[in-house]
């Protein structure tokens, strides 16, 4: 094996363990069939000659393939490898592991059957049309680990052209999660206003831009974004549609900001650090000259942009990271058990209504709700409370 | 429902009970985890951050898809939807239960997972696409249920242009079937040169085409030909390529037969009709006609091309259909859980080779040799002989 790949390796917590514990399985998931095969009867019924009547029936009405077969309750998960993880760029085939490891959560925490697919083209148009082409056979599109900014193309695309419901986890999973910590962080802060409260986002991928996106719905509107070329200001010309959208709608100061102004600089007197950088890029000073009670949400994964005690060190009212090492996890697995559950329910039973930024802002709230003895130490969840997957999923019948 | 269908949907045996109970089950296939995840410390193993070690792998050496993933012991059953069973094209969603049926069968006999794809686009070159971008995480594609000729061209260009075995099982599963019925037959006709049985074939399609070719190739070169035009001749101007293939390598006299010649011209003579064709084209003079002893295989489903007590009561020495309701049936189904279970053996130890005509020349060799009591009321093994599935499965070793 090259070397540095195993160096790699080695510095993952649990890295060597895993790779044993899947060469032991051979895959994590299996199919298994739900009806008994061991008579020429029963054969007769779920397959030829009886299966002929399930297909003619639905060739009659496309809808009952929701009620006669797997479409009721199965999703897919979907990757085209372009950005597994924190790891990069790896392809499909280095994608597996984790989409069978999604689908194994879904099923083990919500009974939700889920497939893991992994697309080799990295091109749009094409991921679109082959997402579309297999779509028959699911309930709905869990699409997962696929780079900004393409991924919000293609998730807006299938959602308006199929019928089924998309949902981009990485995405919503850390928006809704993330909205979720700054609900409480902000009962916490006892202020009145929430467009009051200065908010720096930094790193606006996929989950920065669906995280900013629900947070200026939801009121908090006073937000500074930064890349990884510094402040986003509005005479950068090298904007993505999405960050132009999220500049127009937040209603931070920019007056005092130059294009490529850093975050030491962006930090000064604000509230909330939200990060979805990289390792390290936050220091002590920076957090003792952002304002009272600064709130530190350093999500880089596996090394936050700021650890825990030094961030408290500096003086941080709260902080949270995206570990499960550390107390307050943005724990991104929050969402899709209960969504899904939800979801399909609500697709088979004819009250699905669509899914929009209101969607993910209810189900931040409910889980901000599940918050028993809310504190700065717990601001959060846990995913072990399996009680919240059935919450989220009754959620989509009001 | 629409009238037409309800009163074709009364007329198949099994069909409403079968449509009740995938009705009652809501789909005949579900995904099962593999490994336990109700601690952190499984969750880390299984998903992250151990899981990344298993990516990072992966991208090393993609061929440890094949021993850390589902990859090892999954295929894909893939469909269009253009030619299910005997009812035509009906489309991708009337497909998916007989998909799932096959997914099912596959795991409860030979232990390997199967997951059901049914492509919306019916054509060729979409169809190729779509398949070669979701391969990474299948070990094998079994075809199913797609219409001739395309399939000739899908599962050709598949073949060559993936890594992982590729199996038309409506092709393959008959022609194999109807190999080992042959081999059988022509043992108990005593007859001393396989090029000197006359055979008929009626019905040219997925089916008649692969049959076709591994008859050729066994020996039984002696092939007449027809198609809903009649007689195949050379003169006919409206022959796709493989019927000219196959007229080519045919050693049966074509000189006395004419563009259009009709079955009754045809049988004449002939030690053995294979019909691949319609619901009672055949008839007792029919048989009369032909030579002592007729063999008569009348495959049309549900309904064959004559019953088989009119076919005795005309002289036939043996019968075949492909109804569970009469001696001799010939089960497409006893092929591919063997086929599979071997194949993938065979690609994850490092000693497959391909697959060929002489791949299934020789399965059906091996399962002519699983008759114990062979007569002419029995010249086929049971799918419920499950030791089948393992000699296929070992004969990939030699």
């Amino acid at each position: 094996m090259n070397e540095e790949i195993n160096k790699r390796i080695k510095n993952i917590n649990f890295g060597e363990e895993s790779i044993a514990l899947h060469e032991k399985l051979g895959g994590k998931l299996e199919t298994k069939s739900k009806v008994d095969l061991n008579s020429r009867e029963q054969l007769s019924l779920a397959y030829t000659p009886g299966v002929a009547a399930v297909s003619l029936a639905i060739s009659d009405d496309e809808s009952l393939s929701k009620k006669y077969t797997i479409k009721k309750n199965t999703i897919a998960i979907i990757t085209d490898g372009s950005a597994i993880l924190g790891l990069g760029n790896l392809g499909a085939k280095s994608a597996i592991p984790v989409m069978e490891g999604k689908a194994a959560i879904l099923k083990e925490f919500a009974n939700v059957d889920a497939f893991p697919i992994c697309i080799e083209s990295q091109d749009t148009e094409d991921i679109i049309k082959i997402i579309k082409n297999i779509s028959p056979v699911f309930g709905g599109i869990n699409l997962e680990d696929i780079a900004s900014p393409k991924c919000f193309e293609i998730e807006n695309r299938l959602r308006k052209e199929l019928d089924i419901p998309v949902m981009h986890d990485d995405q919503w999973g850390a928006a809704t999660v993330i909205l979720t910590a700054l609900i409480n962080s902000f009962k916490l802060l006892g202020k009145e206003n929430k467009e009051d409260l200065k908010i720096i986002l930094s790193g606006v991928g996929a989950a920065g831009v669906a995280t900013a996106r629900l947070l200026l719905d939801y009121g908090f509107t006073n937000i500074l974004f930064l890349d990884s070329k510094g402040i986003i200001t509005k005479d950068r010309n090298d904007l993505n549609k999405e960050k132009i959208e999220l500049l127009e709608k937040s209603t931070a100061d920019l007056s005092s900001y130059c294009n490529g102004d850093n975050l030491e600089k962006a930090v000064i007197d604000k509230d909330v650090f939200i990060g979805l950088s990289k390792a390290g890029v936050l220091n002590k000073e920076m957090i003792k000259s952002m304002s009272e009670r600064p709130i530190i949400f350093a999500l880089a994964n596996p090394i936050p942009e700021i650890m825990p005690n030094e961030a408290k060190e500096a003086g941080a009212f709260i902080v949270a990271t995206g570990r499960s090492d550390f107390s307050n996890q943005i724990n991104n697995s929050l969402l899709f058990p209960g969504f899904w559950k939800g979801v399909l329910n609500a697709s088979n039973n004819g009250y699905y209504k669509g899914v929009d930024n209101q969607t993910f802002i209810k189900i931040a709230e409910i889980l901000a709700n599940r918050v028993f003895d809310l504190s700065v130490e717990n601001i959060l969840p846990t995913m072990f409370d399996k009680e919240i997957i059935n919450i989220i999923a009754e959620s989509f019948k009001d």
